[in-house]
Formats: structure tokens, C-alpha cells, sequence
């Protein structure tokens, strides 16, 4: 069931926040409950998680396993309705916002003030995992009905968001933040709907996206559970990742030129190989980032050689080049370095190399105090933790830019993601959604 | 016009060669020409040749300079034509064989002894230059001009032979060897016409195709002038190459598997990356084949990374490795110390090599005898010559399965070919086609 469809968030937020934590006060702690747990003791209920999980595995579930959920597919909007009963029955308040994101809310005790947000997706990549997200959204709920149970008010309320679209681009963070125009909405989806049109399938009103849902100080703050896609945690036996932030990426389209001509006549002295030119290449995006202490990368994922045929040298390459790290600047030093290895490279093959940027995502910070408060969580849970980057991207991102963020990561198998493989142990699920429901209850006092 | 369409050349080879080289010895004689010429003094009509490239540049013309004469294409069968009209000027009796090939026959003195044959090609590919193949047919006619107003009867006859879709796979000199089965005919050429299409277009008759239109013992000598698709010649101020043998060629599909990961999220020393990995193959093919001394070949034309996204770490990659050379053996050896070398890559890189032989074509070794034939005419004429490989197939690789062969090539500017800017000097044109009038007096008797 649906309450409240096409609400103004920033309405909705600011003048009937007051109402609606009253309601929460009073409506919540129903009459069979016992006497509420110290705050500090309380726990997830693990096993009923996991199910959870099961669950929402099967819609959109591949018979390989894994799921293909892909955002505005029918089984998106069967998930989400999966999704939104179990939110209603964790006592939350269900909306869909103009972006299509699904907000379930819990009441504060203190009229007025903003919510603490968790959250994150339950659609998939094609071919993708049960892990990928809905981690994230489960744990959330899971964490709003132990506080139901609990009979525990916070003082501020708590909202629980599932953000459409996040593998297609983060698009219901976007949305929620104002970051969405108008020609954006027209970018079709792997499902093969227009965002504009997949928004509409899932409850949303993209006419109304010409402004922002929620601006600074409408969101006391975000925090988002997820896996974490590289197998960093698993490999250094550590229960729990505290996110320093999600990386800055930038992309350039590399073209080399050198000289095609008959690979059977032209001696292998006389040629302008534009494709042996491009492996020095590749070879040495490889060694200047492993030549630098970080925890950057830098990829080339992408190559095509022309004519590219077998008996013709090639006289053109196109490659993509990615370069990802937490701090601009030294983005901007690695691609310079770079740089100056294929100036070296085109005079030593007689070929030509040329960049064109093609993307460029600044680095989003994650808030220091919600990062203290989320180790503190995991400490006093009595959990190893780390502080690392997230080299993938997540809503988290476009949030910390109207509100304090903060990720917690979980270990991942192999740090398999986007793969029917992915796997994370139910232990290591239940550590983060403690951890979570931990961090909530310091944020949201 | 086309005499004898459908002529089974055989029968016509062995029957009818008798009255023909009768007939011609008392018709190529007109009674307005001068005493005959010492054979030694003969000297082409450099001039004309020159005027009939011009003419002959008029059919399939760019817009921006060189031709596409697509094997099978209008323009094709238009400048067949005009060449026929050149043999008949050239008193050649004029026939089309079975495989769509043109040949004009100049009869000899001595009754059934086989041809001497010279020829080449005049289909190019799209986008191609005036000398690839013209000169050498062009030449070719020339000489039978040469001799016929010179009044010479050479002992053997001779013919000029224009193979028919050299550029699509030497069809034409296959069909004459009897090495072109059925279903090779359903092959599609660039001009979209199937083969059996083409040749039925060209005048051949397809269906005839299913045994040699000429064996072993039929052609006295195959010679074919040709221009040099390297640039060893005018780099190096010879005038003459005396082709040594045409390389054969293997050709492998390689593939390499890594593990495909998320760019982002995976560290520089976690990764098993296809491309890393296939960009060092490239490199050691590259030193692999400058480690050894000779003129063998080895080139990486074709690539392709999988997923081939920017933000993925390729986890597959297909490439092609071609290695030419005059020795089947260095080619096999050559290709095993690649293999070597990729295993070392597999085992630095956490991938593996697959490498499957997709073709192998034998080098085809021009005769010895009309090498030093072909040296002696230009040393006779003053003339630099130089021994040297083709590195590019021909023709001549197919007729020198069924009769001694041999290949005149002259300086292209720059090496190169199979392109507008093809250029070779109308002296080294004129050089060329004296070296094939003198070698085929001298081959003819």
C-alpha cells in the first residue's frame, strides 16, 4: 500500500514534521509491548533478516541464482511493494516521493527536528546478487521495527529510503537532492524505459522534479549499510568498514594514432604500430599507480584498434582510461604522470596520443562525526573495524552533499559484486544492521 | 567484346594451341611494320603505358584521387572491358575462362608447347590506389604490343591473364589452380555479390569449377609485375626486386582470460587483468619478431576487451596474432616462442592464453630458374635489382603450385599501397615492364 503519493517532500518535511512526530509518539509503542531495553543493548533480530532477505531474493530471481531486478522492471515495483509491507509492518509511515523513492517514517519524540535517514536500493545490475542494496533497505526496516518492538522513540524521526535506480546512475538520490533535469529524465534504463516514464511506473511525478525534495538541514543525517564491493574486509578478517568516502572518478577517451599499413609488407622496424604503442600504454596506467602508496586505481577497460584486422597494422586505437581516488588533486597528478608515460611512448613509436575528458565526478567526503559515531557503534559492539574508501559509487554520495553521511561496510565474498556469486555471511549482516541500528540511535538521540 | 566465353581451357591449352600459335604466327604480323627489332633491343612504349594507367584510373574513380574497383562492381566489369579492348589492340585473341579470368593469347612459333604467361590484377580494394595490380597487367599488354609491332614470334605463345578478385582472396588464380570448391563460391565479396554471383557476372561460368582450368604442365612460366607494398626498394635506390617467394601466413584467434571486477572497488594488486596481460603479449610479439634477424613479420591487428566498459576490469580479451614469413618453419618456431612468452605473462597476471590457428597458408617459393632470368634482364637492361621476399600474397603464389613463377617488383613511394596515395614513378613502371618484356622473350624463346 501507498500513503501520501506525490507529497511535497520539502512540505512534507518542514510543516508536517511536527504532526507527524506527535502521531509517531503516541501511535508507536503499542499496548502489548514490555518495558523498553537500554538503548545500548538493544539488538537486530538476525534470523528474521535473513529471511527478509530471502524474501526479496525471489522477485526478479534468475534460475542460475542471483537477481536481475532492473529499476521500473515489473519486478522492481513487485520488490518494492514487497518492501513497503514490511515497512508498514515495522510501524513505519510509507510515501513515495515525487523521485519514486519509497520513504518510510518513524516519529521523533522532538517536534521540528529532521530526520536521520538509512537506506539504500533494492535494484539490480542485470545478472546481479541478493546483496547489492538491499543489505542496506532490510537492515534499515530491520532497525526501525527492533525500535518499534523496543518501544523506543528517538528524538528525531527516522526515515527509511529506498532510492529508485541506483545502479542506473543513482537516480533517486539525484532526484531527491534537485540534481535531476529535465533532459536527464529522457536517459533510458536498462529495463527500457525512459527515467521519466520508469519514475511515473514507480509512484513518482517527474514534472515535479524541477526542484529539489530535501535541501540542507531537512536531513539531520544519512547513513547507508552496504557491502563492500572490493574483498578488503574479508581478506584482513575485519568485521566492519567505516567509509572515509566515495572516490572521485575521472574518465578520458585516449585515441593513438600511428600509421596503418600492410602488416605482411611493412618490416617491423618501419612501422607506427598504433596498437603496440597503446599496450605500452596500458602497461604503464598499470605501474604509475602501483609506483604510488594509496589506495587509488586506474583502469583501461576499453580498447578498439582500426581497421583492426588481422593483416593490417593498426593505425588508430580508441581506449577509455579511469582514474579513482578520494582526493582530487591526486587524481589530477596520476593523469598528469600518465601523461607525460605516453609523451614518452608516442616518441618512441612514432605515433600520437590524445586525451578528451569525459566525465568527472567530484570525491564526496563522508562526515567525520557520523564516521566516529559509526566506529564508536562497532567498538562498543565489540567489532573490528577499518576506515577505507569506497571506490564504487552509492547514493551516500549525492546525500553528503545536503546532509552529514556516513557509510558502514560489511565483508563481501571475494569482494564479488554485481555477479549472481555475491555472498555475504549472515553473521557479517547481522554485525552491520547492530552497527547501524546503533549509529541511528546515537544520531537520532 | 569477349571471344569464346566458356572455352574449356584445357581443351583449348592442349588442342587447339597447335592452329592457334600457327594462327598467330601468321596474323601478329602486319604488313606495315618494319623489319623485327634484335629481341634484346626491345624496349615498351613507356608512354603509352603511362596513358593506358591513366585511362584505366577513369574506372571506379574516387573523388579524391585512387579507384574502388570492387571485384564484381560495375566499375569492374567497365574496366575489364576497356582492357580487353587494350589486348585486342595488342593483337591477343581474347577469351574469358571459366573462373571469370581474362585471357589474351599471342600465339607462338612451335606448335603445342605451353604459354608463357603474364599477368596481374585490376579489381582493388575500396578505397585504393592506380598501381596495385594495374601496372602489372597493363605491362603485360604492353609487351604483347611490343612484340606484335616488332613482328616477334616468340617459340612458346603467350599469354596476358587479368586473375579476376585478387583483392577478395586471389578467387581468380585459385579458380584456375582448381582450388576453389563449392562452397567457397557462396563467399560474399565487398561489392555484395557472392563469388558465384561475381563470376557469372564477370562471364565465368561457375558451375565449370569443379576441376582445374589449368595443371601442371600447361603454363610454361607465370610472371607478374608488381609494385613493392614495402618501402625497401625506394628506401634502399633499387630499381628491380626479384621476388624470392611469397611468405606464408598463420594466423591465430588469441584469447586471454582474467577475472572481470569493478574498476573502482578492486585493488591495483587484486586484479587479474585480461588487458594488462594482453598488453604485454602485444609488446613481446612485437620484440619477439625484432629479436631474430630476417624479414619475417609478426603483428597483433585486432583487439578486443570484454566487458569493455570504462569502470570494469577486463576479464577477457580477444586479439589476433599473424606471423609471415618465407620458412614455415620460422613461422612455427616464431609463433612457439610467443606462446612461451605468453605463458610467462599468465603466470605474472593470474590470466591464460588460448590460441587457436584460425589460417595457415604455405609460403609459395618463385622459381629459381625465372629468378635468375628475371636478374638477367635487368642486369642486361642496367638496371639495380635485389632479391627480397613478398610479404603481401599475390597471385603468383597460386600459379607457382602448377608452373615455374616468378615476380617483377618495382619501387611504390613510401611502400605504400592499398590506398590513394599509392605512387610509383612512371621510370620504375617503364624499368619494370622492359624486365618483364626481356624475361618473357627470354622464357618464351
Amino acid at each position: 500500500m501507498r500513503q501520501e503519493y506525490g507529497v511535497d517532500r520539502r512540505e512534507f518535511t518542514g510543516k508536517m514534521a511536527a504532526f507527524l512526530g506527535a502521531l509517531g509518539a503516541t501511535t508507536s509503542i503499542p499496548s502489548h509491548r514490555s518495558k523498553p531495553t537500554q538503548p545500548a543493548r538493544l539488538r537486530v533480530n538476525g534470523e528474521r533478516l535473513q529471511r527478509h532477505l530471502s524474501e526479496l531474493a525471489e522477485f526478479g530471481r534468475n534460475p542460475y541464482g542471483g537477481v536481475s531486478r532492473l529499476a521500473y522492471s515489473e519486478s522492481d515495483r513487485a520488490g518494492r511493494d514487497y518492501v513497503m509491507r514490511l515497512m508498514q509492518r515495522a510501524e513505519l509511515d510509507v510515501t513515495i516521493d515525487y523521485g519514486g523513492n519509497i520513504v518510510g517514517r518513524r516519529a521523533g519524540s522532538v517536534s521540528g527536528l529532521p530526520p536521520v535517514m538509512a537506506g539504500s536500493h533494492i535494484d539490480s545490475v542485470p545478472d546481479g546478487g541478493n546483496y547489492d542494496g538491499t543489505v542496506g533497505v532490510l537492515a534499515a526496516i530491520e532497525v526501525a521495527q527492533t525500535l518499534a518492538e523496543a518501544g523506543m522513540v528517538t528524538r528525531h524521526p527516522l526515515e527509511v529510503v529506498v532510492f529508485q535506480n541506483e545502479e542506473g546512475g543513482t537516480v533517486g538520490s539525484r532526484a531527491m537532492i534537485g540534481d535531476l533535469h529535465d533532459r536527464d529524465l529522457d536517459s533510458v534504463a536498462r529495463s527500457g524505459k525512459s527515467w521519466r516514464d520508469g519514475i511515473r511506473f514507480l509512484g513518482g511525478v517527474p514534472e515535479r522534479l524541477d526542484r529539489p525534495l530535501r535541501q540542507r538541514g531537512d536531513v539531520a543525517a544519512y547513513v547507508e549499510l552496504h557491502i563492500e564491493q572490493s574483498g578488503t574486509l574479508e581478506r584482513e578478517g575485519i568485521q566492519i568498514g567505516i567509509v572515509e568516502g566515495i572516490v572521485g572518478i575521472g574518465w578520458w577517451d585516449v585515441t593513438v594514432d600511428g600509421f596503418a599499413n600492410h602488416a605482411g609488407t611493412t618490416p617491423m622496424n618501419d612501422r607506427r604500430d598504433a596498437l603496440l604503442a597503446a599496450a605500452r600504454f596500458v602497461e604503464a596506467v598499470n605501474w604509475v599507480a602501483k609506483s604510488e602508496p594509496g589506495r587509488h586505481v586506474a583502469t583501461v577497460g576499453r580498447i578498439q584498434a582500426f581497421p583492426g584486422a588481422p593483416n593490417v597494422i593498426p593505425g588508430r586505437v580508441q581506449a577509455s582510461l579511469e582514474i579513482r581516488d578520494l582526493d582530487s588533486a591526486k587524481i589530477a597528478r596520476l593523469f598528469e604522470r600518465v601523461r607525460q608515460e605516453a609523451d614518452s611512448i608516442a616518441a618512441a613509436t612514432g605515433t600520437t596520443f590524445q586525451f578528451e575528458s569525459s566525465y568527472l565526478s567530484k570525491p564526496a567526503l563522508m562526515d567525520r562525526a557520523v564516521q566516529s559515531t559509526i566506529e564508536r557503534a562497532a567498538t562498543e559492539l565489540g567489532l573490528t573495524s577499518k576506515y577505507l574508501p569506497s571506490g564504487a559509487g552509492h547514493d551516500a554520495q549525492h546525500m553528503a552533499q545536503i546532509a552529514p553521511a556516513g557509510m558502514i561496510f560489511v565483508p563481501s565474498v571475494g569482494g564479488i559484486s554485481h555477479s549472481p556469486k555475491e555472498y555475504t555471511h549472515p553473521a557479517d549482516i547481522v554485525n552491520g544492521a547492530n552497527v547501524l541500528l546503533q549509529a541511528v540511535i546515537a544520531l537520532a538521540g
